[in-house]
């Protein structure tokens, strides 16, 4: 793809701060990293963490290989002390981070990354882009899966952004609760199952409607999915199920009025005795397009444009912020908490944090717990972030099978109050409460 | 990364009607395929048309290779005839285009694909992918640009967006008017000029802001970008010019009211004799903020999350649909129009169409002429389409470099009336006018 690693998926600031950070003694103090975002995209409930596994992958790719050193030099974008250092560079920190299908809110760590300033920053970029590009995906997938029930819902929007957004963005859909995807890339890099049967192309490239029918059934048996509505649709799902019998597995609608159109089809396709065959819709769908549908006689939801651009949030507004650093370039040296402090609302805690979920009476979720220092003893086994790297090294439980992930998420919003699945425009769900280190707790 | 080549960035339909085609006879039906949109996103008054030159690159590397092949086979998504012909696929028609940077209206035929309808119908989504994601962010840097005038832009959403999306992203801000970018894959892949200093985090490493600035300094020279809203605006701009003298290069605001504390820290600066120190604001800036400050003394822009989400339209509504095709699989076959007809407002126009721009009499471009049949011969060298492939030859004028695109883009803007570069929500500034084939021209 012409980017031969994650290196360069890196803002040039993050190698200038390391020039100087080198040049100027403080380029090993210890610090700490933190991921968080200052609010939710406006009227959301709730965000999902999502993309994790995604920048597991490209820390552990982020090598300086000789093409790229290359380039740095050639441009003068760092001094050749600092390619050197480059050149050597690996990840030896520690990550530890919210488990990917997780639900968070303003202020929640969602991940951490501690280890030298060196290399710590140039994560920034990379990071960032992955968990605020997937994380918006997922956050939409989850309020269309809310919405859609136990519907299946076909993820279809890779035309609809950047080719390989299309496949992060099929993956975050399907942990996020989709069931499938039209994107091939999707399937051969994240497994996840692939579905697709025709266009309008397919039968206009036909003489007549009935022979694209005759055609598509020929090739994939009775089972296959016609698409009735290139010209009349009455006309198309009586030829339909002349062609394929009253085995056809479905008729796909993309345009009109779906509500209306789902429901004389379905109707139609009573009378002509396919009991079984199935409505699929497909047409500018969002979570509010699919709950208006909930009472049609519809069996499953096809998702494009509004999946992936996040329907109306395309991405999240997560930061990359140093909360914590030594003192010195000594292993040894305390850390000291660091916030920016200037006007304009860019503030932040400073301070390693740690992150719980408390329950209330019932078992369900009532507040979003962020704190530095003691975790107090009653949200110990209620803690957020898990370890996923120590010292450079992956942990073998910190790669997961997307299945794993998707139950994660599903369990994650069904542990939040009832009014997290409404769509109207709302707070956060759960309050973000702050508990302060006592002095000398530690 | 991990996807080994473009083939797979493709809708599983595509193959499942490549499948049902070959088996039918119809899939050398000669086949012409046109991009265009039927709106422009609501408000905007042009569309600019960019990723050409990454589509040309995409449909070269579509080719299925072994370990695609056996993917399509373990997952049974095409049948062994179906495999045998994709091993063999190279694209072999033509491809005809706007030329990349160029504007485009609702019905513009922004590309034409020419060919057999099993080696046209493959390339749907990958063209759609690039096109509608490139396409939207020029729009919004297009917009940009016009509100910033003379003064530069600086690309910087990378850490917003998906990691290589950003790439792409970056390409097109440069096409739309942007003059750099901190994305150093874009540097790498594009030759883009890329820029950056530092963060709030390398001030934050430091014991004292000064021991920041001073290290920046010593680490890039005096004409470095010193970061100043860390912690007090007034103190870190009298701090920076100490440390850097009136050689400073630049300062950077990037949170606060931007006008106000540009206004005070431009005063500052010449109080302290630094006349020549630049001021670059970098805060959620958009084209309205960006305008709001064309009064202010503000030196250079840095944009981010309102670029790479295309400033509230993060795609377009391009489709690529089949508007003509062979009458059966004959090479010499004429060509029959055909197009969707139901209802719901999808319907499209029939025919392969010309386009050419209209000028009024002082030059400035009046309408968007569209049309089947003849070009009638005072549109003719007001013609839109280019070829860029022929024979699946890749023309040697269809590669561009990217500063021909972006001088032709800022070219066709200039030639829009004077109501295309205003903000405000509006119509389209050209009509499409569609010239319907007289019965027997040809």
């Amino acid at each position: 793809m012409g980017v031969p690693s994650t290196a360069l998926f890196t803002d040039h600031y993050e190698l200038t701060m390391l020039q100087a950070a080198l040049k100027g003694g403080t380029a090993q103090r210890r610090s700490v990293f933190e991921v968080f975002t200052r609010r939710l995209p406006e009227g959301r409930r709730y965000g999902v963490v999502a993309g994790t596994g995604r920048v597991l992958d490209a820390v552990e790719n982020l090598r300086f290989d000789a093409d790229v050193l290359g380039f740095l030099r050639e441009r003068r974008i760092v001094d050749e002390e600092t390619l050197q250092w480059l050149a050597g560079y690996r990840f030896s920190g520690d990550v530890w981070g919210y488990p990917e299908g997780e639900v968070y809110f303003p202020g929640s760590p969602i991940m951490r990354v501690e280890g030298s300033f060196a290399e710590c920053v140039l994560l920034e970029t990379v990071i960032l882009s992955i968990l605020n590009h997937d994380s918006a995906i997922a956050a939409a997938a989850s309020r269309m899966a809310s919405a859609a029930g136990d519907r299946p819902l076909i993820e279809m929007g890779a035309r609809r952004t950047h080719e390989l957004a299309a496949v992060a963005a099929a993956r975050a859909a399907y942990v996020g609760g989709f069931t499938s995807t039209s994107d091939l890339a999707a399937g051969f890099r994240y497994d996840i199952p692939t579905v697709g049967t025709s266009a309008h192309a397919f039968t206009l490239l036909h003489d007549r409607e009935r022979d694209a029918f005759r055609a598509q059934v020929d090739s994939m048996g009775r089972g296959t999915t016609l698409l009735v509505d290139t010209y009349d649709v009455a006309e198309a799902v009586r030829t339909a199920v002349e062609v394929a019998g009253p085995e056809l597995g479905a008729v796909r609608i993309d345009s009109g009025d779906l509500l209306l159109v789902a429901h004389r089809v379905r109707q139609q396709l009573d009378e002509l005795g396919a009991h079984h065959t199935k409505i699929i819709v497909t047409s500018d769908l969002d979570e509010y397009a699919i709950a208006s549908l909930a009472a049609a006689p519809v069996d499953a939801y096809g998702v494009g444009t509004q999946l992936v651009t996040g329907s109306g949030h395309p991405t999240c507004s997560m930061v990359y912020k140093l909360v914590a650093r030594a003192e010195s370039a000594d292993p040894e040296a305390p850390l000291v908490p660091v916030a920016k402090k200037s006007s304009g609302g860019k503030t932040s805690v400073g301070g390693r944090k740690w992150a719980a979920r408390r329950l209330d009476g019932d078992g369900i979720a009532e507040a979003e717990v962020v704190g530095t220092g003691t975790v107090p003893g009653e949200l110990a086994d209620r803690q957020l972030l898990v370890e996923l790297v120590k010292g450079g090294e992956l942990l073998d439980t910190a790669r997961e099978p997307l299945d794993t992930v998707r139950d994660r998420h599903a369990a994650a919003r069904a542990g939040l109050p009832l009014s997290a699945t409404q769509l109207s425009r709302g707070e956060p769900v759960l309050p973000t409460e702050y508990v302060h280190e006592h002095p000398g707790s530690h």
